[in-house]
């Protein structure tokens, strides 16, 4: 493993600012099931609140890694889903999850 | 890939605990190399004060990712060396800092 200490930590710093917030993981997991509306992606996280889930939504699109979509109705659709950004993310997230759900005692 | 919402974010969010701190990933990297006593350590992990290396290390400690050894002397020498826990976070750790250097804009 080669190690650049400046720039990793710069890197993980900045990771860790919007995915050290809870819920951003599992809304990032949850879209990996397709682009969806507000509602049913409230429905299928469950157990966040809306204010919670809109707050999270605004910061992943500042970050890149969630499309925020309108079609033009009517009725007008606003839908999420992830960007390649997004997608790319997932595979570390998943391990890193799975890593701490056996090394970490709950 | 399976998602259980609370599970995983549960578990997430205890690893976001330490790792979110800065300096925990490269600390963590350099240890890799076999153990250390602190002053080689804060010289490698270059820019890094010494009371913020001493807290980070008893984070990870606490944690169960790093081992501290006291060899007994005279002199006493002290060491830090990675648990197995911490070696089987590493290659989660570099996934993430490789996403974050190519998507995160610096």
């Amino acid at each position: 493993m080669v190690v650049e200490p400046t720039a990793c930590d710069a890197a993980l710093a900045r990771a860790f600012d919007f995915l050290g917030k809870r819920w951003s993981g599992v809304i990032l997991a949850t879209l990996t099931h397709g682009a969806v509306g507000f509602a049913e992606l409230a429905r299928r996280v469950e157990g966040i609140s809306d204010s919670v889930l809109s707050d999270r939504l605004v910061e992943l699109q500042g970050a890149g890694l969630v499309i925020r979509s309108v079609e033009p109705g009517p009725p007008v659709g606003v839908t999420y889903a992830l960007s390649p950004s997004g997608s790319a993310l997932l595979p570390a997230l998943q391990e890193l999850t799975t890593w701490a759900a056996t090394n970490l005692p709950g």
